[in-house]
């Protein structure tokens, strides 16, 4: 067995046009897991209606997918030789004004949420617009996901509210898909300080690959990744990292029409340039190649072993345990 | 004829419990029209349902209320010896995500929409939070306001939201119920200083008598009411300066208990403690005893009739003509 097929290997975010296809090659890249995003502009209903869509779509393809609700969930999956699926939001607006739904949602299966994207909503401000911080309902809205058990996501949220929820959670919480804004300057980038302020307070980032916002941008390589990667852990330590990929595989340009407009449909936030993964790791199936980039990197395979999926696992394992 | 009967007399901010009794006395009271909240905590679905509710009760007591869209329906209700009801909205909750949402209303015959309610929406903040600026969405949001003709209400506006919105609106936009804490210092009073910058764009101030806002509190006279307004003139002239008295006519402590937590259930922003209309204004049916509280005041009667409707109507007749 390879060291990759030996690992864990979970990534902390992938958001794609949901069908067989994608867990096919979710299995020919070896993973064990995946935070899927379920969730990004839809309101409570239309949440709820992704939510019911992925649910059929994971039973019928039972002997390649299952749904995770919990760590021993992801360990079976391993020992099954299926990948687990998580239940992720990108934005915490399918809460909408009710504290309950966090509730609701977790007994749904919902397992990490991002408190905003992108733009401002009613708990706090993403990264493309100024931001005035974590609000009072966002407040209440981190308790209550602290107490249901689910995992606190940062990754598109503005500055001021991520420190301010680092802060507030009184679990760890992370960012599950971000780059560091040492390698290049980006508004979805982050800081050292930002980086070592969710660290030191016992939160996680897991890296992702996406390529507007890698320094090569379109022309990188699957090296670039283990750049950021091995980036990212000297600034936080071994113990802290993860992947987060961003795959967006089965989405065409209507997909980055709708992420990059504000709620899908109003002003244009950002405009990403060519989308494309790094040579290497194009698809979720080319998987294995990361492990291979990381070990020719002289990354030692204990730290390969926690950056693929035991860091994240012991995450999760602290935040879903209520 | 007395001056009150003579005069065109706005309320620009009454909540009550609708039914009949409350339209009763608004005749009582000789109103010509009155902006009459429909929204608070609601979503869409929840708003539209009281238009729909408030459109009944309308058309059963259709010989005392009319509906209003334009200057033109205040009018006619003035003739025919009926109060012209204006939908208004004291929270932009109901819009949602969509901006093409204030259209809807505004076909429904909404005619003022307060920007956000005390606390943060996708919009901009209330003035019982720290509060982040009006939002990209927040402009959106406005300048669709501007274009089908909705009145952009700031009373419970944070400052930073009322002063950018203020700079963002190309149609005149008004506090159509506040207090100046000249007077009393409270989070919902506005410095000489946020008077006269919405003044002299163009804005518009309606004086309200909520005794937890006058420097009496509970024990306040119509004379205290009377005062705050002369120190609203003074601060803006007698052209921009209405009444919004902010009735709550037919309400118990549950609406106090609703309107105080954030989004109707959640984190109390604040305790109003006693609330008890002026003495001499208890009721809107005592309105006339506003008119002649003004004028033992020594408020000449040109001002008078201004401050009773026509510069609420002069405004209004500028944001709805579109």
């Amino acid at each position: 067995m390879t060291l990759h097929e030996r690992c864990v290997v979970m990534d902390g975010l992938i958001v794609s046009r949901w069908d067989r296809s994608i867990f096919e090659d979710m299995s020919r890249g070896g993973l064990t897991a995946a935070n899927c995003t379920v969730s990004i502009w839809e309101d409570f209903l239309g949440t709820v209606d992704n939510i019911i869509e992925m649910k059929k779509l994971v039973a019928a393809s039972s002997e390649l997918v299952t749904l995770a609700r919990s760590v021993d969930d992801i360990r079976a999956a391993k020992r099954s030789g299926k990948t687990a699926i998580i239940l992720g939001f990108q934005n915490s607006h399918a809460f909408e004004d009710r504290v309950e739904y966090v509730g609701i949602f977790k007994e749904l299966g919902v397992g990490i949420s991002q408190l905003a994207y992108n733009t401002q909503n009613l708990i706090g401000t993403g990264c493309y617009e100024r931001d005035g911080g974590l609000s009072g309902f966002g407040h209440e809205i981190v308790e209550e996901m602290n107490r249901v058990g689910i995992l606190v996501d940062l990754s598109h949220v503005g500055p001021n509210t991520s420190r301010e929820a680092i802060l507030a959670s009184k679990k760890p919480v992370c960012y599950s898909h971000c780059l560091p804004s040492g390698l290049k300057e980006h508004p979805r980038n982050k800081s050292d300080e930002e980086l070592r302020f969710i660290a030191d307070r016992g939160g996680f980032v897991g890296v992702t690959m996406f390529s507007p916002f890698l320094k090569n941008g379109p022309n990188s390589t699957i090296e670039d990744y283990v750049e950021a990667i091995r980036y990212v852990i000297n600034v936080v330590g071994e113990d802290s990292v993860g992947i987060g990929t961003d795959f967006t595989q089965g989405y065409d340009k209507g997909f980055y029409d709708w992420i990059s407009h504000d709620k899908g449909a109003y002003r244009k936030l950002t405009d990403f340039g060519t989308v494309l993964n790094p040579l290497g790791l194009r698809t979720i199936g080319e998987f294995p190649n990361l492990t291979r980039a990381m070990q020719s990197a002289d990354i030692p395979e204990r730290v390969i072993e926690k950056v693929l999926g035991e860091n994240w696992l012991r995450l999760l394992g602290e935040v879903w345990s209520v």
